[in-house]
């Protein structure tokens, strides 16, 4: 039982919160019920250690016989070691310490990719991570993000996915020149969503294969992002609001192309 | 210019943050640019003072000129008074006090209602603002909130409505039961929006008028109130994820709705 909130070994856990820590030492934080149980899941070779509050493990058992059934390391703990390892105000007794899931470029397009979201310069967490389970519930092909994006790895985004991350194939630190090329090569259409198109969301052919490309949450996508995509799309806007945020826009896009394909098909 | 962040004044807006306060004075709080100019656009009469941070209103002169043309009251101020006057973490300058904008449950649902939500036990702020700017995108009626959910003039509604709270009528301090009552008194269907429904979004029948009826962020509607509306309704999910969160499901629901109307009218 681990009960100095002090050892090193807590502190080590503690720095994955930032990024620098998280890319010297290969591991990310999940925290919480949902996003351990997602992992022990979908991804359980990934986890290398999980620490638990016995109180909370107690009530989810079915947490713990994954963790068992994977051979997952299991450190009981104090609820002040737990609360001392993440910074949350709310801890929930479960940390998983994890390997990366991203994976290359060219396995997360696979053989004929039909839907796929490109996240460009978006800097918030909360809207990342939304965006991730967004594309995670329309069933896409994989989440690309560019390498001027939030680290998918950063705490808030992973609890915003609530899982998603585990879900689907993602890839990050790759340019969106690149993420660009991949995609044409794989037969994707490139759709810019960004408030200045003026090709409407309900008149948008999302039959065939294609890309949804979301911008910065504040300033939309660049102008040379936009233009090197082969049509902007806008969500047409029925009331006063100026604008739809970034997880809600893509939400509506990836959405609509999922029940349009889905219909098709 | 009010140079002293620990006046009386500057005590008296910081404690509008509080529910209390907000309701024995009968003020809240806007902040930032956006929403005041929101405010400042749409319902200028119900902006009791303005208190600017002299270096952000010359950038910003476009809301100057409105609140000189409503003839609100503007004050400057340091940017430690505005600090000192809202809980953010980045104050950005500008503080409208305002008077509450809710009208009568009567008056919001007019003569023929065609599209409005209900929410029923909604308690994170983020996702009920949210929830109001999705209705405002879709254009509905109006947005009526349960008496037991969070309050829309919680500072963090406010900003997460990104000025969509002055944009379409709301109504708040009703009974779920009164809600409905005047719902199907105004000729609404009312639709649960909740994952136990088996009934999918796109087999709904959105063309005529009806309310969404959407309920809490964890644990959705109670089954009492889910019984008493006409449909449950549940958005399908083509991937892993569970789920989608209150602001994606109001989002889907809202604008599903809003462009089958759109189409059909």
């Amino acid at each position: 039982m681990l009960t100095n909130p002090r050892a090193e070994r807590v502190k080590a856990v503690r720095a994955l919160g930032r990024r620098s820590s998280r890319e010297r030492a290969g591991r990310f934080v999940a925290e919480g019920p949902q996003a351990v149980r997602e992992v022990l899941a979908f991804r359980p070779e990934t986890v290398a250690d999980l620490y638990v509050d016995p109180q909370v493990s107690e009530r989810r058992a079915d947490i713990l016989t994954l963790a068992e059934e994977h051979d997952v390391r299991v450190h009981e703990c104090s609820p002040e070691v737990i609360a001392a390892m993440v910074d949350t105000g709310q801890p929930q007794g479960l940390v998983a310490v994890c390997r990366p899931v991203d994976v290359p470029l060219k396995d997360a397009l696979g053989a004929s990719p039909q839907l796929v979201v490109v996240l460009t310069n978006v800097r918030d967490p909360g809207n990342a991570g939304t965006v991730i389970r967004a594309a995670d519930v329309a069933g896409a092909d994989a989440v690309l993000v560019s390498d001027a994006s939030v680290d998918v790895y950063n705490p808030k985004v992973v609890r915003s996915t609530v899982g998603s991350l585990w879900h689907l194939p993602i890839v990050r630190g790759v340019s969106v020149l690149e993420l660009f090329d991949a995609c044409r090569g794989s037969g994707l259409r490139l759709l810019a969503a960004d408030g200045v198109g003026t090709q409407l969301l309900p008149d948008t052919d999302v039959r065939t294969p294609h890309a949804w490309v979301m911008g910065n949450e504040a300033w939309g996508l660049e102008p040379a992002v936009r233009d090197a995509c082969d049509e902007v799309v806008r969500v047409p806007i029925y009331g006063h609001a100026e604008s739809l945020n970034l997880a809600m826009a893509a939400t509506l896009c990836l959405y609509t192309s999922a029940q349009v394909m889905r219909r098709d098909a």
